[in-house]
């Protein structure tokens, strides 16, 4: 079957997110000035054929682990396991 | 109160997005066969002070229109609004 997985990578906590910092900067300088923080990091969508829904979520985190995420300053997290028909 | 909101950005339909085809070409290397496509954008999380969670959810509606996507070759999507204590 073929899944779609949503995956999310953020700076772990107390690592330097200068993006993060930058779109805060900005939102102030736009006047929005209710905003306390920004974080930034990256959103990614995997399409594969997978088994079942178990197994689509164990390739997503392998890829997480080997490809998408850099586990000494992002964390990782599976979102949403999809089944596409 | 102060709010958690999350926000995700991704390329359009039809939009070229190279960064999502290096990483699915990578993980065909890496031996992921199963994997048959990647779509990557962006992530993130926006704190603030408001007033309610519509209140909230409107805010960072503002600040991904304005600062957090493209809307020419971008869609965004509010994923999550959290009331942080």
């Amino acid at each position: 079957m073929k899944y779609r997985i949503s995956v999310r990578v953020m700076p772990k906590a107390g690592i330097s997110d200068p993006e993060g910092k930058a779109i805060h900067d900005a939102a102030l300088q736009l006047g929005y000035g209710e905003v306390v923080q920004v974080h930034a990091g990256r959103s990614f969508e995997v399409e594969g054929e997978y088994d079942s829904r178990d197994a689509a979520e164990n390739g997503a985190q392998k890829l997480a682990e080997r490809l998408l995420a850099n586990p000494v300053i992002q964390t990782y997290e599976i979102v949403a396991v999809e089944e596409l028909r």
